[in-house]
């Protein structure tokens, strides 16, 4: 029986992209997201038509019980979760306060950091019991700076990353390795950056900044980084790495 | 007119005694605690013996419309919100993440990072119409790292430092000084501390650490740097300060 | 006789203002800088006649046992140094890897690293034996991040700031108060700020962003803050705290 | 021709096994030392003897031209230096200030500090021409945080970060790629960890901490992780990481 790598936000993105590695690498993924069940049955398709092994399922991690009945029926039916890719977001672009709801800003602590907490609670017992396990965070600027406009998504962000000290202080010395990757820049994914932007820019920014200077990070490279840290001897484990463009600002600097 | 400071988490601790200190210093106050009206009577009969002016709520701040209803109430009745002390924490003790249930983990974000929003997005308005107003805002060291056992509150808390710095970044610039203050040590508040601990290890630690080296944090001292912070010239305004005992390791040792 | 407040790097900024404030307050103020005799001069005439009291000291503060000898002259004739005011910098503008010399990387760590070293080293055994002592260091934004051309700067400033919290480390226990003060923005000083960018630009930059928008840190206002800082009871010691004007970007926004 | 994989403190521990690596994997390495001449042939010898290419040199970084001539004849000699490992510590072991004289001070910059300067004038000129290079500077929790007796190292270390920041900043969009690696823990390295603590220590620790909980950092594994960072696709680049043992607690958690 493969071990399992379940990724919650599997789109085409950092999230799809990762778990076809994984896939590709020995894993069965278990590729989780939200809606466009085409576009999933592809991806798994993709992934299987290369030798690999993966299933979908269309997932509403906001709903209660979502993310604890899939873990309890992946472990049942499909084997034991070694590796998670939490890869959901909660980028809504830039608001003004006045602009930002309460609701959506509930909305972004749901997803955001309650939907790891409540994976955490679910998985983190499991492989607490078998001694090991894998769960990488993605990230953005805002876990480490609110700026302007960013009030739901610093918020959600921030937490997030505090969350992941703690898990990684009670369960790291059990052999659970946490990491919190933050992607400091803007990614090449047709159906997250993509959908922001609009088609037309997003060609355009890809035409730019993307081909002339591989200025957009790319999945497929991103996927490479991520796989070697799941891989990290735990005597020599990272639990906090950024990742950018050679071609854009840290967000440190300006 | 007195101008108003409004204090949410007005307890025998930070709150109420940044509330006393600004009532001597010009200010009406407002002191909003969750419970013990006794104890809220007498601090209110408190200033006013000292020839000061300030008024008391109970205000369950998870309850919906409790802050936005208050604000509104105090604006209208009382006079312009000039100040706001924002002093609630999610401490909840060391707890494993099995001991840590959604509820809770859900109400130390309601406490602590989402009734900051609310506050905000009800003051900041007219704040901002009048191009004055200052948020102060009391911190922990789980706003700078997750500890072991810290899962809700370094995830509340986290993110509400985030929060901070976004509203800094639409409203500082409209004459709105938010500051993040850390209060990195124990302080010597016996509704909060001493109830955490229990009485009897509460007048222990006092004697020891507190009275002979001073390593309790003193509320009447913390009063007067949040006093200093709120009357900066807008030339030369601090986003992010820390507080501990001469005698206590900042967070960043050990 | 009055407790000594030493300010090394005083000129018409920052420094010469701090050192007007605590000679107003109480303290005798000894001045230090480089060069300008006249203008150090008449900094110190400037607080005798407001009925304060003050000495000055022209210092190359790079020269071997310069700041060593002043030390010991200040206590064996005026008294003990209560309080330091560390208030040199080391910006040298931008500068590319190329066009910095290893004569200026140097000479940025000789004055804003190893001269705050050798002032610790002589201060803080003083003050130890005294059981009390503050030591204020003005920072730079390049405290916290390297950014472009900041090569020799931020190399000083960063090792700087970790110098003040292992100072902080060993000596605060012992009453010993080390503040890390990160100045981020321009500050209204002629004699830095202005000769880095000409008159005729200093004079512009003072008329828009200084005086519509009280873009600069004013000295006078600043020097408010020192104080408070200085002033601070040891139960509630601050270690590291930011400034910078209500209109300026947080150095972590962009 | 090979290109070349330069490390600069290329002991037992984690410079002369990340050599090793990149030596195995079509580098030639270029390995200097401080002294040792044996060990070092040994080194050299090993890496042969499993197929792989490389040199040895006694260096005295602190002596003025020492790395600016070997980085000459490097280029001259054998090729293109594509990555360096700097691998250069300052660490003296905990001393209070009174025990730690300005020659170590300087000492502690001249190795850590000024000596990543030194080599980053010497070899940025010659990369940013080919318009690649990877430069991994080993770093340590000192470069965080400065704790008591750690003066000498903190200075150092953490004008060191800034410093690759600031590298970074110019050199990164020139294809540069400047990464800052934190090692948060013991390496299990009888060279420097060994010969500070003595063999019979050394030995018992080795035996406790290192074997059971895999809580020593494994220089074979960490150079899996360095490996990986020099071969990122410039997209995907990683600025700052941290490393350290599953069973050790982080710097930021106590």
């Amino acid at each position: 029986m493969k071990p399992v790598c379940l990724v919650l936000g599997a789109g085409a993105g950092i999230g799809g992209t990762v778990g076809k590695k994984f896939a590709n690498s020995g894993y069965h993924s278990v590729l989780c997201r939200r809606s466009d069940k085409e576009g999933l049955d592809k991806l798994v398709q993709n992934i299987e038509d290369a030798g690999g092994s993966a299933s979908g399922f269309l997932l509403n991690v906001v709903e209660p019980d979502s993310i604890e009945n899939l873990v309890a029926k992946i472990e049942a039916d499909i084997g034991p979760i070694e590796v998670v890719i939490f890869n959901l977001g909660a980028q809504i672009g830039d608001r003004s306060l006045k602009e930002t709801s309460y609701k959506m800003f509930e909305l972004g602590w749901r997803m955001a950091t309650f939907a790891l907490f409540r994976l955490a609670s679910s998985v983190c017992p499991l492989m607490e019991e078998r001694g090991k396990g894998t769960i990488l965070v993605t990230s953005a600027t805002a876990a480490m700076r609110g700026n302007r406009g960013q009030h739901s998504h610093a918020a959600a962000m921030g937490g997030r990353r505090m969350l992941c000290q703690s898990l990684n202080a009670e369960f790291g010395p059990k052999g659970i390795h946490v990491a919190h990757i933050l992607i400091d820049g803007s990614v090449d994914a047709p159906d997250t950056l993509g959908k922001m932007l609009g088609e037309e820019k997003f060609k355009q920014l890809r035409e730019t900044k993307g081909q002339e200077n591989d200025g957009l990070v790319l999945p497929e490279k991103i996927a490479e980084t991520y796989f070697h840290i799941a891989q990290q001897h735990r005597s020599t484990w990272t639990n906090e790495l950024d990742i950018r463009s050679f071609s854009d600002m840290p967000w440190w600097n300006h």
